[in-house]
């Protein structure tokens, strides 16, 4: 519908949903890649994190939020949390009446295409992991996957920790633990979180060197501009609006980080109103 | 009138609320303070935490507990959780039909009783920083405050860390920057958030020798007995129920380390049900 629609020359409307600020990092890879579009941002900050959640939860929480979107105007939905994503992402194609693009399936096929030695390592959440949502689509494409949870990523980026050394200390634990036990020879780093391309530069540096880093973000943002086609040049000048579901002065503040741009006007809902 | 029904000799029934398994530790020196009684304890897991959520947020979840456990027949409630209880305790009490106990009042008392100096640090979340209650609550007492946010402290205690050498280099930056500008002879280190005693030990090595340690687990565990006063002996066996709004197989494993005891019997509740 989208796709069609801005054959016609009209700016898409494109919802993009996450439990926080760190799907700004995905919108901000689409702003590069859809400079031209209508964004609409939900990001559901009072009940986030969803990594440490349950998959029913998880779902309940994604399909209202693509209702939200919906009414909002948006013609093409992005999922842009790894867990939401790995946890629901069929229960939000069934709740939703416009196409949805998840992480998961971009950030695997570029993996896939980037792994010599088909054999690659996910970062994650605690229930992305658990969901094992990377390895059924890396395997799918012949790639073995090893899936490792790292809890702490989330609270250290927040703290604003993002070259600090006890970041690094942590890193280097996680990495070690994950290229291991068979995977020694793995030769790509998928950073299955949106909040992990902040530390792309400190993982890169602590991962070994023969490996490649795939970051979902960009994946996901180049998914969505081959779904919405050829398009003709427009304004250049991306329409953007936020919704939280806690403080709007905190998703102001925090995602400037995550956006790499000051964020302005962000609304306040409540999904039980 | 809890006080008033178990001096017939009825056992009180006592509702301890937390975000999620936190508040397991205040529940924990319950048991020691008041083993005979039926409690039941509801730990909000499907939108934790609470610790980097505003007032307004924190206050409306925290009512729907607060009357979910009146339902379950609480006579007395015991916010178990630092956040609610300085977010929040008075749009609790406003809500609530039986008594309301917090975890700030009782630790601040207790810290004010140890310091010499006058001069105290509080450890605790982001909001319960933010929103200075251990300050005023100490300040009426004539105690001087330090509030520091240490944000990496739940997620290193939730993945196991707590002796780690991570989290002892993380609790000596947190510790270093708390005890500075003035509040170098400081004598009392506050755990002001129901995580932090699974902490305790470390934080006991990494603090200047002369501080006192005050855990407002225990702190409120005294208030409720205090509150209860002289009962006859009973059977000495609690009853425990639990309740929680996320994974039930989740909550036991997690809350068996801060409860210090097997758990059983979770029961899941959806509160918009």
């Amino acid at each position: 519908m989208a796709a069609k629609e801005q054959s016609r020359g009209k700016r898409p409307i494109l919802g993009v949903f996450d439990s926080g600020v760190g799907g700004l990092t995905v919108l901000q890879s689409m702003l590069q890649a859809v400079p031209d579009a209508d964004y609409v941002y939900f990001g559901d900050t009072a009940r986030l994190p969803y990594g440490s959640k349950s998959v029913d939860t998880v779902a309940k929480y994604a399909v209202e939020a693509t209702q939200f979107l919906e009414r909002q105007g948006a013609e093409l939905l992005v999922i842009a949390c790894n867990t939401a994503t790995a946890l629901a992402l069929p229960q939000i194609e069934q709740a939703a009446r416009v196409p949805v693009i998840g992480v998961v399936e971009p950030g695997a096929e570029r993996a896939a295409e980037a792994s010599h030695k088909k054999q690659v390592v996910v970062l994650g959440t605690e229930a992305t992991v658990a969901s094992h949502a990377y390895a059924r689509a890396l395997e799918a494409r012949g790639v073995q996957a090893r899936e490792k949870a790292c809890p702490l990523f989330v609270p250290l980026v927040e703290e604003g920790w993002v070259e600090h050394p006890v970041t690094r200390q942590v890193a280097e634990i996680y990495l070690r633990e994950a290229f291991a036990e068979g995977f020694e020879q793995a030769d790509v780093l998928v950073l299955g979180c949106t909040h992990y391309p902040l530390l792309k530069p400190l993982l890169r540096s602590v991962a070994p060197p023969h490996v490649a880093i795939v970051d979902s973000a960009e994946s996901t943002a180049q998914a969505v501009a081959a779904k919405l086609g050829a398009r003709p040049a427009g304004s250049g000048h991306a329409g953007l609006k936020f919704f939280a579901t806690d403080s709007v002065e905190k998703f102001r503040r925090l995602g400037t980080r995550f956006l790499g741009r000051p964020i302005k006007n962000v609304i306040h809902v409540d999904l039980r109103e």
